[in-house]
């Protein structure tokens, strides 16, 4: 096999490894590392979860001795510096790795780099750029937070082929079918924030936690490491201290400013929700901080589960990076209630979406969707 | 070659041939024929148009004296009656073919059955049954108004992916792109009447005719005899008689039946429109009075090309047989015009499609759906 051929052929199987802590690696990226002697791969590693080993470290200690002499494949630049492991640069140059192939740089631009300068000045050649577009995939909520400050967002709608996602009254089980609703359990388990608002608490007391039971996750993949974040914008903190949101794990109330120290919210407090005050006079300067707060928290996907009212705000404000739509072949008539509240008067000013992705999910149609730029045709 | 198999292959170029007539032949139906010894095809035909030779007429001209012999491919039952043209059955009898293949019987309840037992008669076996899946699917709408006096309606819409169909002005130029248009054109083509509504041709005075130079015809088939009728539900007979709808082509007004005598009634025939007077006060009768009317006057199939009162009005009397949705990869909001006016409470009223086709027409998406049935899972 070709060299170029080799090395992709390599990385494709090191993303792969990266894929199984899809789940399960965030706050950190999803790495996996292949090491090989030729096309003899001799040692695998992935990174499973927050403190524990990263990929190349796992990967060193599968090869063993064998790890001399080898290549090692890496999805991301390794690190340099010490966070809650030692410099994973350090233990390939002590292993007496020959070379690293890697995909792609670290995304923060402070340490962009750094890892490759380090390997190189030990002596190790370094390839850069193998299969990077299919390992920035692994981590564009990562790449996001890096580079903005805020995480990746994801809304998601439920709705039918005439565009209701409920009936007038707010009944809506089930617009979609079950395969429909376990792909979103799979979805959450992606995303370290769910963010709901209070209208949607105070109607239908959702929990927005993942359900294992549910979530069908693939079998080599690893189980997500406790429930999102879950937060709810919540103006006046009308949250009920009993709701399902704050009894099922952690929970951030985003309000007013001006009513944080109200007693609804000391209440909310007592009863064990975080609670923010913001700005929360115009949507667009209430999103950012939300998000802003979320980047802080080390949150690299949220995914926006609301009603019209918070959906429709995301997407005015364009502060969506993707839109997923699950469309149900039904009409749930004109009295329905709408996919997003956007209050459009011209066609100039319509919302033009591009279809990454379009798939059967049982009965129902699931379409990705991202803002189209203007330049695209 | 096996004997089941060269039929089935020699019925499949009859299909393609009828195909040639699909703008074409109506109110006939679309029928191909091929004259062939073994593997070797020695005649083809089709039925063009009206009034002209019927397909077995033309496949025996073109074989001339090898017809003899020959097998006779037909994708629908010959006629064994004087229409406007003399029987296909003495055509078949005369030139001497060996053996007739049909697809599917006449779909005439009175005379299904006649063609085979003439030809039977005359001591030619016949083969009967083959591809009449795929024959069928050439005539559904000729099938339909057979068997029950009316066309099949289709009922088109183009929509955005967050159900809407123009903006609450009244904007909609253009929803969706110029293949999709483009591909409207031909289904009205395929179509012996359009349905609209007189709100629609108070606002937007369309002319609902086919235009040969956007329609993009294939270049195998035929034009269309004619432009369709189109049909304006009128109740008032508000229609204005410069109206591009009768200034193009022919038109019925339908309205109330205690209009018809109006003066507005009187001009708009005197502009050269027909007029039809209808019991209005119910939908449901309305409609079934339009469609068996356009069943007498020989339309096999009928668009409805209607904003959302008219739209929504035939998916609530369950008067549709296909409902094709446009859809464009864009938001137009939460004021715009809906894809149907439906008037629906209940999760358990919704209106259930199956996706019968589904694929891509430049940037939008093409969704052919027909009602559920109770016993589909």
């Amino acid at each position: 096999m070709a060299d170029r051929a080799l090395d992709a052929a390599l990385m494709a199987r090191a993303i792969r490894l990266a894929w199984r802590g899809q789940y399960s690696a965030h706050p950190n990226p999803r790495v996996g590392c292949v090491l090989a002697h030729g096309e003899q791969v001799v040692g695998e590693g992935w990174h499973e979860r927050a403190g524990e080993a990263h990929a190349e470290v796992r990967a060193l200690a599968d090869a063993g001795e064998r790890a001399r002499d080898a290549t090692a494949y890496v999805t991301l630049e390794p690190c340099r510096h010490h966070g809650r492991t030692p410099p994973c640069t350090d233990a390939l140059v002590e292993a007496g790795v020959a070379r690293v192939v890697v995909a792609m740089t670290d995304p923060n631009p402070q340490v962009a780099g750094g890892g490759i300068e380090r390997l190189e000045a030990a002596g190790i050649p370094v390839t850069c750029g193998v299969l990077d577009v299919e390992a920035r995939r692994l981590n564009d909520g990562f790449v996001t937070r890096m580079t903005t400050g805020r995480p990746r967002v994801r809304v998601k709608v439920a709705a039918s082929l005439d565009g209701r996602t409920a009936m007038a009254s707010g009944e809506s089980q089930w617009v979609t079918g079950a395969a429909a609703r376990s792909d979103v359990q799979r979805l959450r388990a992606m995303s370290g924030a769910i963010i709901t608002g209070a209208g949607t608490v105070l109607a239908d007391d959702p929990s927005l936690t993942v359900r294992p039971e549910q979530a069908n996750f693939p079998a080599c993949a690893s189980q997500p490491p406790g429930q999102p974040l879950r937060v709810i914008l919540d103006r006046q903190f009308r949250t009920p201290s009993d709701a399902q949101v704050i009894t099922t794990g952690p929970v951030l109330i985003v309000g007013d400013h001006t009513q944080e120290s109200s007693d609804a919210a000391r209440r909310l407090q007592d009863s064990g929700a975080q609670v923010l005050g913001v700005d929360t006079r115009h949507a667009s300067g209430m999103l950012a901080a939300v998000l802003a707060e979320l980047g802080r928290r080390d949150v690299n996907d949220v995914l926006v589960e609301a009603g019209p009212t918070v959906a429709g705000a995301f997407v005015e404000v364009a502060q969506v990076d993707e839109f997923w739509l699950y469309q149900a072949p039904v009409f749930l008539g004109s009295q329905g209630r709408p996919v997003v509240e956007l209050p459009i008067e011209r066609m100039a000013d319509k919302v033009s979406w591009t279809v990454l992705d379009r798939r059967q999910v049982g009965a129902d149609q699931r379409l990705i969707l991202t803002p189209r730029q203007h330049n695209e045709l």
